[in-house]
């Protein structure tokens, strides 16, 4: 069976200390993403905030969805009738949803820990020190097994049952151009054994989504997506590539848990072993110098709540870095959240106004900050393309991380 | 000195029993207002959950800011810096901003009451028999004086005293292009005697408001308007016609309390007596049989919040009468919220959609729904206009209520 997308390789940066930065197109049934490329989030079918008009004229390409949410809210079955997800969320463009692994981790071993995806060495040493553990902590709400994830719904309490074949299911209601294998992601404190453990579970599943997916024929529109865990261990990454790259997946999502000081490293080890022909989705990550790692490592798409989430806290991005707009001194600030940005937000209002609309509490701070931030990273991915295709990848980084961090 | 803004009365609708009825166009230094108009309240320099440039895809011709609110937060002088309420909260068109006057009620008599502007003759009298004047209620924040009116902040408690000249100084500093004089707005339960001396009170301040006015530069760009008060009491209502109207005023607002029974003859009583070559706008009436008996009456401007309010909270307007988008019903309704409405949403999204943002209250289902709903509104009068310029007023009339509010 043909795939429903199709990847183009445009350019390889080919220099001979990186093999693996490279742009290109994912061509999907609703469009082509030119990568690399920043998906972002619609959570429950709709990007907190955001019409998809503004999404559109802020150059957005390509939406993510919650599988795990939009199934217990509104249901897929709703989300079918109504015609798939493009049609009940008014989005044209491609879309993808990811499996409800991720909710494995998020409403499992670290619900109601702070516990995050990405960790420092530092973080985790002084969690062993500490016995964290043994502190008073919510029960997880998600409990595995092999076959499948019992989930409490965040709604009413129910218990949801989600396995492999049910994500799909799921997925296949939805309707996304691009959906992925049910996985666990697991928490970056597991031990290596678990870690062990839970991979050998996501390859199993990986293949029976394969073959539910193949037997139905949404398969024929939609593009399934093989994930790839292992936590911060070289080894494991290294045979989860393997493996998920042995199976006729269309694309590859690399999950799960990193540390911080050498994100790159880790999906380096990945991306090494991944074929090149096919494209590579980087779950979860939003930080600028996390997505210029992913990129320069082989990395073609990203997604992450980050730039809507900041926004309707009124952290707002700026090539300078990001600014609090609660600071007092924007109160009588003319000038625009950031000099020169051409986004809506920008070219209209000022840090005054929106000082303003956030100290009074008013609907519109959300949106005129989700659209600004939002811009300013499918921007800086637009601006990545670019630098990779005309051969300046290193210096546009160069140039953008220090402006971004302060010079160091 | 010339008035600011010029009135021209296109057609008036000359049948012999109905000598008020007119259309016209308002046009102010930012433009036009083809009256009869609907005014959107952007209470504090913002449409709740709606860009100004969606509010320009609706077709929206004129925003009502509060002179209260914004004194308060951000302060006018900020809004002075920032060139103005225009620049300020990136609307181009006409502008206006109450006077504050209204705070006097709603802070003052009716606070925490529960009191509206409108009550029934049923409900006064139900008031008088259970003497609810004894029960327990908060204090009044606002106290007034011959002077001026005392407020608590209702951000921080701090005291604040508006003046007419404050007032108006502080319209000066926001700059829109129609401003109203200071009034009392009383309550609909006051007396006969307070409504007659709150009336006097009323005229000083206009006057005092004209003076101040005049001697400023910012005259020559700003449009002042007197406002008729004297609640529901024939002889009060003309005593203030005949005041208001005598002062060199560029237009008129109607405001204070009606009874829901007769606001039509209430409005009829002032515009009688009110010059027919200048605007006048009616406060705060948006419910559609109101603004229709309002239009009848010779009202020409009309703002109010319930469009946005009502969106806020799930109910929407159809041409059928509003409905609580809650409703189960809708949740697998993939029909438009008003069939063969233009509006953004209706073009592109469902009930089940809204019905689903609802529920999961995500930003989104306010922006939609207000987009909707003002969107109704104003449509509603554009639609009143063009029947007064037809001739066909009283037919598009019995139309629209009858299938609003059903066959009676």
């Amino acid at each position: 069976m043909d795939s429903p997308i199709k990847f183009t390789i445009e350019k390889k940066a080919g220099a001979k200390e990186n093999k693996l930065l490279r742009a290109g197109i994912v061509h999907t049934p609703h469009g082509n993403i030119e990568t690399p490329a920043f998906a972002v989030v619609g959570t429950k079918a709709t990007v907190k905030a955001i019409t998809p008009e503004e999404l559109k004229a802020i150059s957005v390409e390509v939406m993510l969805a919650n599988t795990y949410h939009l199934h217990l809210r509104p249901g897929s079955e709703v989300i079918r009738k109504a015609g798939g997800l493009h049609k009940f969320a008014g989005w044209q463009g491609p879309m993808m949803t990811d499996s409800g692994g991720f909710q494995v981790f998020s409403l499992g071993e670290a619900f109601g820990k702070g516990i995050t995806k990405i960790t420092s060495h530092k973080e985790i040493l002084e969690e062993q020190k500490e016995n964290i553990a043994d502190k008073e902590r919510p029960e997880p709400v998600a409990k595995i097994t092999d076959d499948g994830v019992y989930f409490k719904s965040y709604i009413d309490g129910h218990n949801e049952y989600l396995t492999p074949e049910k994500s799909i299911e799921i997925q296949h209601n939805l309707g996304a151009d691009i959906i992925f294998a049910f996985d666990e992601c697991t928490s970056p404190h597991a031990s290596y054994e678990y870690q062990k453990e839970a991979l050998e579970r996501t390859h199993k599943w990986a293949k029976r989504c394969i073959d539910y997916h193949k037997s139905k024929p949404n398969a024929e529109n939609q593009a399934l997506f093989g994930v790839v865990q292992g936590g911060k261990y070289e080894d494991l990454r290294k045979i989860a590539a393997k493996e998920i790259a042995s199976l006729p997946f269309d694309g590859f999502g690399i999950g799960g848990s990193f540390s911080k000081e050498d994100i790159g490293t880790a999906v380096r080890w990945v991306n090494e072993i991944l074929p090149e022909d096919k494209p590579r989705h980087l779950f979860g990550i939003g930080e600028p110098s996390d997505i210029f790692a992913g990129v320069e490592n082989g990395c073609d798409l990203f997604d992450c709540v980050a730039p809507t989430r900041n926004a309707r806290n009124g952290a707002l991005c700026t090539k300078d870095g990001r600014i609090n707009i609660y600071n007092a001194k924007y109160r009588e600030d003319f000038s625009p959240v950031d000099a020169g940005c051409e986004c809506y937000t920008c070219k209209n209002f000022t840090k005054a106004y929106l000082s303003h609309l956030f100290y009074s509490k008013e609907i519109l701070a959300n949106t005129l900050a989700s659209i600004h931030n939002v811009y300013f990273i499918v921007q800086m991915l637009k601006n990545i393309r670019k630098s990779i295709l005309s051969g300046d990848f290193e210096a546009y980084k160069k140039r953008f991380l220090t402006e971004y961090y302060g010079m160091k």
